[in-house]
């Protein structure tokens, strides 16, 4: 254990003190044990009571959650991963709209309460550092880290180190503009990559084919556009509707055009894609690589990156953030 | 004097060792000695002669200017910035359209005929350092370099580090797609950004206006618009010219819209433009700084960086060059 890693006064000083991963998303803590090899060892659900709640109930569930995971046992640091813009000094949530925190010192106040060493971090980020230790983009040194789920986030290694610039906003890839005047974004802007590439595209886009196409999707959402969901999209598509396909492989062509404008830019040596929507695979990454390949400057000049998935899963963030963690005090394991 | 810094048998063991920077550009090499603050003390001129011809008569023209230029001193290392795609290892130009060089081990081939530690690097990724060690990002560890001339380059410094990417390729900004179907471009793409901000899309813009306005543009090419050039758009916009000012901002605008994609990817603390598209100073910055507020992610809840003119001018490259090379000898300056 580190010179920085305190035990809580309630822990059994016999036990191996343990790191541990917390993911804080809009609905649900998860907290984990998280081990040398980057594997969960073993995990703590809580649910998140949203934003118009006050930092207090958040701090708790988090407490709650990191105390039936540690199970006893002395904590070494944790690690906390949260779906929000965080400050370059990883103390401070300084915008995150599914959460209440609004510039407080979390990782000053949480290690003040728990006693031991915190690190707060984006979980984008954190999933990047995850993947590139241990998952997708292992043994690299230059590796692009694209989360699609309901919107884009993402992350960027670079000559090993993870790009944070000076607002701790890097990565923020689902905001950058790929059609002039295209589909209004909830951020104020307009044409947004994440409006034609994640998972809101993908219901919006498969609602817009209802009605004008004989499609699986009309008669899972019984004929109410508005009540279909990502789910009923990937059903369909796994049923082998050729609407639904069409939706997924458009997805994936805007994924590789928005990933060929990111490998111009950091030249990385591979794409891993992460975030729910991946699980579709190859029905989205087949498309994005032909997207990139046609799109990218110079493909025939260097080696173009391969776009490959997440090997992760959900846990990369809490398994990235234990990791930091565990760099930052100097954990033996 | 460094440890790898040899001195040429014909130098004068008793002057002070010196560090040159050269530029190499598709019409001339311009070589430099650059002194600890950045400054360059003295230049010398060839002309290249282009791509057609070999290999050798370029090294030729490089190595008559290093030795003018070092005019009998002994040089501690030579930079090299070439215009072209330069490989991470900055051992080879792998590919440069207006360059005869086509993968041969530049490097390893100039270092053994000058006697001297030598350094190649991409002139954007030079100009990058220069203007981040001694220019507009001095102070900053995140800084972000658009290099505006026929097309658009650029270059990244983040934490205090260049990022170079796996192939060496990595801040080829200009071919990030913008406009999808857009205008075509020379690289097989179409709707690249430069094709909307960079020299040869202030001259497009312009000829494209001539006969739909009344406009000084039409009396300076004596209305054969395609033989208008950059600088009689830069004269009509000085002499008033609204048509030639619109073009401009327009210009500016596109320039704005790339910065913010940019800055959600990588958040810097300034943005430094360069390049001779930037002495138009003000009539295209003032646009692109109102762009960037308009549509950059968080605009409200981080700081947004400044757009600043670059201050090293046309020898910023083989500033940054000399810079590189001295700190890979360990020169004491």
């Amino acid at each position: 254990m580190g010179q920085n890693g305190r035990v809580p006064t309630d822990a059994d000083p016999d036990q191996t003190p343990v790191v541990i991963g917390v993911d804080v998303g809009g609905t649900k803590v998860v907290a984990g044990v998280v081990d040398a090899e980057g594997r969960v060892r073993r995990t703590a659900h809580r649910s998140t009571p949203g934003r118009r709640v006050d930092v207090r109930m958040i701090e708790d569930a988090l407490t709650e959650a990191v105390q039936e995971v540690a199970d006893g046992a002395p904590i070494a640091g944790v690690g906390v991963a949260a779906a929000g813009f965080v400050d370059a000094d990883g103390a401070r949530v300084r915008f995150a709209p599914h959460l209440p925190w609004r510039g407080e010192d979390v990782q000053q106040r949480l290690a003040d309460r728990w006693g031991t060493a915190v690190l707060l971090d984006n979980d984008a980020n954190c999933a990047a550092r995850a993947e590139w230790a241990f998952g997708a983009a292992r043994g690299t040194r230059d590796a692009l880290m694209i989360t699609l789920g309901t919107g884009i986030g993402g992350g960027i290694v670079s000559a090993g180190r993870l790009i944070r610039g000076r607002n701790g906003m890097a990565g923020e890839f689902g905001h950058m503009q790929v059609v002039p005047g295209g589909h209004p974004c909830e951020c104020g802007g307009a044409g947004c990559w994440e409006q034609y590439c994640s998972g809101n595209a993908l219901v919006r886009d498969a609602r817009a084919r209802i009605g004008l196409q004989p499609t699986l999707l009309e008669e899972l959402c019984d004929g109410h556009a508005d009540l279909l969901t990502g789910p009923m999209v990937t059903e369909a598509a796994e049923e082998g509707d050729l609407v639904a396909r069409e939706v997924f492989a458009g997805i994936g062509e805007w994924l590789g055009v928005g990933a060929a404008n990111l490998v111009a830019a950091f030249d990385p040596e591979v794409v891993v894609v992460g975030g729910g929507v991946s699980a579709a695979g190859d029905r989205i990454l087949e498309p994005a690589r032909q997207a990139l390949v046609r799109s990218l400057v110079g493909a025939a000049h260097r080696d173009v990156p391969p776009i490959v998935r997440a090997e992760l899963g959900n846990h990369a963030g809490l398994v990235g953030a234990a990791l930091m963690v565990a760099d930052e005090v100097g954990y033996e394991r």
